[in-house]
């Protein structure tokens, strides 16, 4: 006879959520929770004494990125951890990162009621300033943690009342140990809405994350003469933004022959003098682009550098600058087969699918196995105070965790 | 035998030019000279004075634009009238208007250096504010003075200090009586440069205007979703930048198909979000059109209102809105043949063309007989320091004011 499988309680995890949702609700029923604000610090606090009151002994590293820790048998042994982050955007919603670290709560809950005493430490990690969102870059602790960013220049990095981040650190009472930081794990997990549409739109509960795509974003310049508008024979202008225009046309045309799962975004695009009655004589505007293959991203760039030929019949100069990239981050292919099984077993459909988003756990998995694991946005909504996940996808997610954790324990 | 020809001096006319530029000049050897503002009342100072030493009278009228009059054989007979404004934009150029104005001066010295009593008076006319730069609207006092704009209105209109068109003309001490406006005329002619790239592309001498195009203005407003960048798959955006960038393509595509002569301009184009990681879900772009026939600019106003119903294959919505239009204004023929008789009798090329730009002259020929003569703008430049115009082509204009003045008075 099978054993009785160990699930979480659906009700606490969504009371929980709910709890963290009040520390800085929005009329709209988001949340702002900006890094190392009075809300991220109340948020931070409850966290602690929850964890506390759990029997967890609660850390902090000198970045602020906070480790609560349930002892395991072998005192010493790699932790399994799994975590996110509290921080939200200005107006965001009430799943994006507290999720990740609610999760967290709810497995050791779950450990605990059940009298499962794992065998390594289990950890629920909350990385300090994921948003980026009050002080630049996003995933900044993380990034410091796994030698991405140099710490001296993070703690530099300013808000817009002129606080610096090392200020802000200091003053929230959690500037820790850099002793504290995450050093070694048996697994790292984070559990995070997709903030796509994919698995809503595929009707599929899970989606299990085996990278976070790479990508590459370039600064195209387009020059030409801001001549008068009512005076100026049409064969005669140098018209940026219509070079601007025939390069988009030569972008769309040329990557939607690449592999389906591309995506490309020309999201920022500014036009000079930006007058009704005079010719524009210089566009700038982005083009990123994402995808799991290093060689579509070259496709991709070759298409990039290619447009400063490509001016079409108006003569105008055309600059393309590479603002920057990154390579495809893989996931830990054990963890990634282990969370598969964890759907399986637990009867939830599910997809293998790349984030187009980054994570925390992105930078985590340059050094420590790490694997992620989505659960569906409603609309693909995030950053966002209409971000939506169902009740009922929320307590998926956490299950397929919660599998996974008494996998790597042993518990099965 | 022929008579001989009476010329103007081109040396003066130069050396006026020069003391008008001297009032204002840039560094880079443009001209400041925003209406009102004390650089101004010393070019209108400046004027009247140079007018009073030629024994003309010189007036203003209750919106302070300047009437210098010479007495004709017939005193009360309508007069003959030269002019533009002596007002520029911010760092413009030392033709633009003033190169109108100063052409009366150097036709009255012609007509008094050569004992020519003229049967009807002559005047020289400053019009108030063409330029709009400091005050909005442009062409205001010649607006006021056709019954175009309303002067309680103009009166109100601020800039950038918060001092009002009213306060700045009262202070000027040129706000004169209503009495004195431009009521009746023979003929208005204004001199002006092309501020295009026609006349010195085609290597001509003179444009003799026929017209001031008609013209239409919409604001294109397209609305999608701001999703994220690298989560949302290219077949379930919403991107409004990729539908304006298919409308603009539509535009061109079928603005092409017009006549020849039509200017089509999208000027002002603003993204939002405006961020590189987030796909666009609003553009607005403003689209201005330009033509002498209406009928040209009625089948633009249909390709414009068609757009709403061609987004491409994006679901997005597309709104077009009409800011303003104008009627071509047609200039009297009599005159416009005249001129091109002047041309003829002095050996220059010339071309009748349109006038794309804007100009008082387009005010007083609604109620007036009026035309305009262009001279070749160097690379088409205006409204900038590098505005240029051969001493030679301005001596040549002026000569061929000179030639029709001289027509009008009988004279030849």
């Amino acid at each position: 006879m099978q054993k009785q499988k160990v699930l979480i309680n659906g009700e606490r995890l969504k009371d929980t959520l709910e709890e963290f949702a009040d520390i800085g609700r929005t009329k709209n029923n988001g949340v702002t929770r900006l890094a190392l604000t009075d809300i991220d610090i109340q948020a931070r606090n409850h966290f602690r004494s929850v964890c506390e009151e759990l029997g967890m002994t609660v850390k902090w590293d000198d970045m602020g990125s906070m480790y609560a820790t349930l002892e395991g048998v072998d005192k010493d042994s790699p932790p399994i951890v799994m975590g996110s982050h509290l921080d939200s955007v200005e107006k965001g919603g009430r799943f994006d990162g507290v999720l990740g670290v609610v999760t967290g709560l709810e497995v050791v809950r779950t450990l605990v009621e059940n009298n499962i005493k794992p065998q390594v430490p289990i950890v629920i990690a909350n990385f300090t300033n994921e948003e980026g969102a009050r002080f630049e870059p996003s995933m900044m602790a993380s990034g410091v943690m796994s030698g991405r960013f140099d710490k001296g220049m993070m703690l530099q990095s300013t808000d817009k009342q002129g606080i610096t981040f090392g200020e802000a650190l200091k003053a929230s009472g959690y500037e820790g140990d850099k002793a504290n930081r995450l050093q070694n794990a048996k697994a790292f997990i984070e559990l995070h809405i997709e903030q796509g549409p994919v698995l809503e739109n595929e009707a599929t509960d899970i989606g299990v994350v085996e990278c976070v795509v790479g990508m590459c974003c370039y600064e195209i310049e387009v020059t030409g003469d801001s001549d008068h508008a009512g005076t100026t024979p049409m064969p005669m202008r140098r018209d940026a933004l219509f070079v601007a225009n025939h390069l988009i046309n030569e972008i769309r045309e040329k990557m939607s022959k690449l592999d389906s799962d591309l995506v490309y975004t020309i999201g920022r695009m500014d036009v000079s003098p930006n007058i009704h009655t005079v010719i524009p004589n210089k566009v700038v505007f982005t083009i990123e682009a994402r995808h799991k293959e290093v060689n579509t991203i070259r496709q991709v760039e070759n298409i990039i550098q290619g447009l400063t030929e490509s001016k079409g019949k108006e003569k105008c100069e055309v600059t393309a600058t590479k603002l920057w990239d990154r390579d495809t981050v893989w996931f830990k292919e054990e963890l990634v087969e282990s969370l598969e099984n964890s759907c399986t077993s637990l009867g939830y459909t599910f997809k293998r699918m790349p984030s187009g988003a980054g994570h925390d756990a992105q930078f985590i998995a340059t050094y420590l196995p790490a694997a992620m694991v989505f659960v569906p946005s409603v609309n693909g909504k995030s950053h966002a105070e209409d971000e939506l996940t169902s009740w009922e996808d929320c307590e998926k997610g956490v299950n397929v965790v919660l599998q996974t954790v008494l996998d790597l324990i042993g518990h099965r």
